[in-house]
């Protein structure tokens, strides 16, 4: 019989207060002295004192004559007073001491000079553009108070004032020892196959430890043997590291060994947080005082554990706050569900759309490493939320730049190999603007548009009635919206076959009889339509279409299906099985056009996508992906226009 | 003669653009490929690719039992499916490998186990709970963009999808040089005399290269020797660095050897830019192509150059964006001079006053060091402005964590030392709250209540009449706002005087013949008022009082002064006088409170506040620094209480 154990969650900050309670701070991390001038992100461990004054003498703050004021008092406007050199004066430059007797500074360009007389025609008072002792800083008096997290101006500061040793918490050590029989070591540079995946948590954590100013130390994946994974945390609890983490088997399969580690270690504190993702994530601590802290394996779980329970826990070990991130209100694209009580992260793409922010629920799965490169934002739906509608406006975490968000170009609607040259060309301009692109298909991009959500959006609607592409569309479901339409390129839409065409397909027929696996596209997708129409004009009935109802989103999805043999044929575009060595059957040729609210044709963003289309380099790119046409590439597209040979 | 020459200025776009066209970044900045595990925070040179797809393979999402999909078709609630282990279904756990022949898997809480047989009683659907090949990603498609700056979890997807090396540009490295006679090498520990400076602009740039992801090396101070510069600027272009940054002699004074080296090693493209401080910055290109950079010495116009000038260039050469800093809006304490034609970098210290955010503008002073460590934002006054007034609200980059501002608590008003001690206490707690005290005298800080950019303020007003403290103020300026008034201390007030009181000073007598040098506080200050009262009491005419129009801010200044001899005495507490090892002559006893709006009782802020000042500990470390009492610390106080003994 199988283990069958559910976690019991509990929230986040329980779980945080409940290793707070337990764990003894003060014996773990230690307090060093360390060079002043290399202690910038480090955190004080005591207030740090002025040993010298700044300035520590009185010093002129102008390049000019240093006079006695006193002797200027009489110097009018047509009744100037003159001083001699040595005597009544002498030239000083800005951040020169005072010279003995003398107490201000006149500026040059206010001094006449002959020979060695100086003339001036207005008084100064007593300590004009003088910088006084300790006007800045008093010797003894506090820079910096305990617990502050040095910046780079501070250690400018510290060394200013003679304080050239601080007192530190140290540095918080970790060690992370990724776990698992399918985890492959990437060091060694594998070639993954079934079963297996390159582990990368661990250097994700040793990244992340960078930028929170921890040192993070990685060692070689542990098989999924209760005695080897006790073995590595042993060598973890005796090494300087002050935090133990385990990356997998956190949770409470048959395989998931962390626990009874942490058990023989020392105590378990939490299994299970009310999050998702991350929810099987394992807090203890050794019987030797050390954090021990067992992530999940699932790459976005593993980072929610990285970031929501160890960044904190370690910030208050040396007495600092978490950083926070920037947050931006953004209006949900579309409505995301959510379990009632689990937190649920969300990671969203994230562009300006007008004078608003536009967030994308990106997909939700704990495995699902494209968003960690696509997401610009991560949301919390709290624990009482049922999930939020479309429109909703969230409050969401900024996980780049602030900045970045202002060249973030929304782009919402159908999938094309093209969409990546144009990212890419995008990126190589100055600014830099970044396409967030969300494969919904035709449709939902057109929704996306009516919605405001988007200010661009991919399609590629044919219509049977009218032969024409797109413009049937818009006066259905857009009518009101004053868009132009713009052509990215014309597409060779085909079968993807494997290679050598085993089955021997050379058009729709083949699919009438329900022994070859077809592969669909998502409701909604332009490719779907293309998919029905050519049915139709076989005869062929979608329930005689072995795998009508399996879907994928994108070209490449079902393309790799064929290349791995879990499908026989689907359709798709040229380029798609050109990049996966597959066959290819032509079926049609089609035009793909960029669809834009004319209000927007002004925005920067909008303007740079107008001339990266209009160029030949775009144009070039795209023709050498293969099964691309770009006659029209950049044109504005109008009714009726159909295909360019006529088709 | 001496030189005179102005520095025309232009503004720092345009200094910007100069540069961006004369330098040849493709030349200088190469492209390097490096290990994908270690890539966080540099630029891609070029897309990035999927080498293999995510996942490789079709796996069970779920722990539980694979099954085909068809064969559980029949299954309904009182109608089971039987399916026997090894024939009908295997047990899979998460992320493994779907056996062949199996499409769908069943989680394993809604399977019953008999011995080897399951019993279902819904059916499923193919691919049911299975994580399909390329789902996430596909290989051959782009995971990053190029020019992108790698996140730690892009460094997650590269190494999931196989991609172990990525192509990116160098990393800048930067070779910083300080000049000047009277700069002091920190790495010596010097305690500098008159006319000496630590340096620390060379170490600060270190740290902001750090942080910016750049590599930046220091070589000892170098002095003013055209030729010793000469040499060291011919080192660092023969070195590997891509950037030569010299700090200070970069105006046009005669000491100032910047220019002139610039000149003869490659052409200055400008010098002087229209911002303040920071104004005798220089930017040149190196005959070999590399970028030279003249920083100013003075701290604060160095920092200016260094993030405004060379941060945005050395961005430039690796094709990223610079980071932008999170702003707020936040209204002005008090009004900020500006100068017409410059943009204005004014730092200012921010915090949370009810709902809104208060700036108080710190000095302006190129060398005022202590604002580095207390500015929590800066602003931007526009070239076009003279000025902003007190209320103006201003757009605040902050050079601290968004959190910190909601922990900021901002303190107006008169200065104690024992706001040095309430600040460290304050910082201990959990989570620690930053007091930004602005040192402006009691009656400013009544004002800045008043204003409500303050939620306390520190007073220790005497009123003659009445021979209470504050009370009377607050009836007179903040009548309508009702306020609670704690005692934080009563402290010694008396003539501080150097060490062994060599003019023999034993009280106000001694200033009455004008031939001790007082030094004086602001207008406004309560020690002035007390000074005053105290005048008026030995029939002294303020006039008669050698010094009586010279002004510190606080204790400490005017302590520094009398310890070097600059003043003879001056009024201040004892704590003051004990901290440079000076006499003092005790005068009268008096109360310092904190005045607090009672609206801001319940903020988190003020609570802790209060808790400190009522904590042992506090009271204590007040006692220690001598001249303190704290009978009262910590209670209410009332109208015409006076003093604990009546004084």
């Amino acid at each position: 019989m199988r283990r069958n154990i559910y976690l019991r969650t509990i929230p986040i900050e329980e779980a945080l207060a409940r290793v707070v309670a337990k764990l003894d701070r003060k014996a773990l991390v230690g307090v060093e002295r360390i060079e002043a001038a290399r202690a910038a992100g480090r955190i004080t461990a005591e207030p740090v004192m002025a040993r010298y004054s700044s300035p520590t003498y009185h010093s002129a703050a102008m390049d000019g004559i240093a006079v006695r004021a006193a002797e200027t008092f009489a110097a009018r406007e047509g009744s100037p007073v003159r001083l001699a050199q040595g005597e009544g004066f002498v030239f000083v430059n800005t951040g020169h001491p005072m010279p003995a007797t003398y107490d201000a500074v006149i500026m040059i360009e206010n001094v006449v000079m002959d020979g060695e007389t100086a003339t001036i025609e207005a008084p100064v008072a007593p300590f004009a553009h003088v910088r006084r002792i300790g006007e800045d800083i008093v010797a003894t008096e506090m820079i910096l108070p305990r617990h502050r997290r040095i910046s780079p101006y501070d250690v400018g500061a510290l060394l200013s004032c003679g304080a050239y040793e601080v007192a530190v918490y140290e540095r918080i050590r970790i060690r992370v020892i990724p776990t698992g029989d399918e985890v492959m070591d990437f060091t060694a540079r594998p070639a993954p196959g079934p079963g297996q995946v390159v582990e990368s948590n661990s250097m994700l954590l040793c990244a992340l430890a960078d930028e929170w100013g921890f040192a993070c130390h990685r060692v070689p994946p542990v098989s999924d043997d209760p005695e080897a994974l006790a073995r590595a945390v042993a060598e973890g609890l005796a090494s300087d590291a002050h935090i133990v983490v385990t990356v997998a088997g956190s949770s409470a399969g048959s395989k998931d060994f962390a626990r009874a580690t942490m058990e023989r270690v020392g105590e378990v504190l939490v299994h299970g947080v009310a999050a998702m993702p991350g929810k099987p994530s394992l807090l203890g601590v050794a019987t030797d005082g050390k954090l021990l802290v067992g992530a999940p394996g699932y790459p976005v779980s593993a980072v929610v554990c990285f970031e929501r329970l160890l960044y904190p826990l370690a910030c208050w070990l040396t007495r600092c706050e978490p950083r926070r991130r920037q947050t931006v209100m953004a209006s949900l694209a579309r409505s995301v569900p959510s379990r009632i009580g689990m937190v649920d992260f969300v990671r969203l793409a994230v562009g300006q759309v007008g004078s608003r922010y536009v967030a994308l629920p990106l997909s939700r799965g704990a495995g699902s490493i494209s968003t960690m490169t696509k997401a610009q934002a991560v949301t919390q739906l709290p624990a009482e939320a049922e999930g939020m509608e479309a429109g909703a406006v969230v409050s969401a975490e900024l996980l780049v730049d602030a900045g970045e968000l202002e060249r973030t170009l929304v782009c919402v609607g159908s999938h094309d190999n093209t969409l990546d040259i144009l990212a890419d060309l995008l990126m190589r301009r100055l600014p830099s603007i970044r396409l967030a692109s969300s494969h919904v298909g035709s449709m939902g991009g057109l929704i996306a548009l009516r919605n405001d959500s988007a200010m661009i959006a991919g399609a590629h609607l044919f219509d049977p009635a009218s032969r024409d592409y797109n413009f049937p569309f818009l006066t259905k479901y857009l009518s009101g919206l004053d868009v132009t339409v713009i052509n990215l390129a014309i597409r060779q839409q085909g079968l993807i076959v494997a290679p050598g065409n085993p089955l021997g397909i050379t058009g729709m027929a083949a699919l009438a009889d329900g022994t070859v696996r077809y592969l669909n596209r998502q409701r909604g997708a332009g490719t779907r339509i293309l998919f029905d129409y050519h049915l139709e004009q076989a005869g062929i009935e979608p329930a005689r279409v072995s795998g009508y109802d399996r879907e994928e989103h994108t070209h490449m999805a079902v393309a790799i299906n064929i290349r791995t043999g879990a499908a026989d044929c689907g359709l798709g575009v040229y380029a798609a099985a050109k990049a996966l060595d597959l066959d290819f059957v032509p079926l049609a040729q089609e035009r793909y056009d960029l669809v834009i609210p004319t209000a927007y044709l002004d925005d920067v963003k909008i303007k740079a996508v107008l001339e990266v289309v209009g160029s030949e380099d775009f144009k070039t790119r795209v023709r050498d992906l293969g099964g691309y046409e770009t006659a029209w590439t950049g044109q504005v597209m109008q009714p009726g226009m159909g295909l360019p040979d006529g088709e």
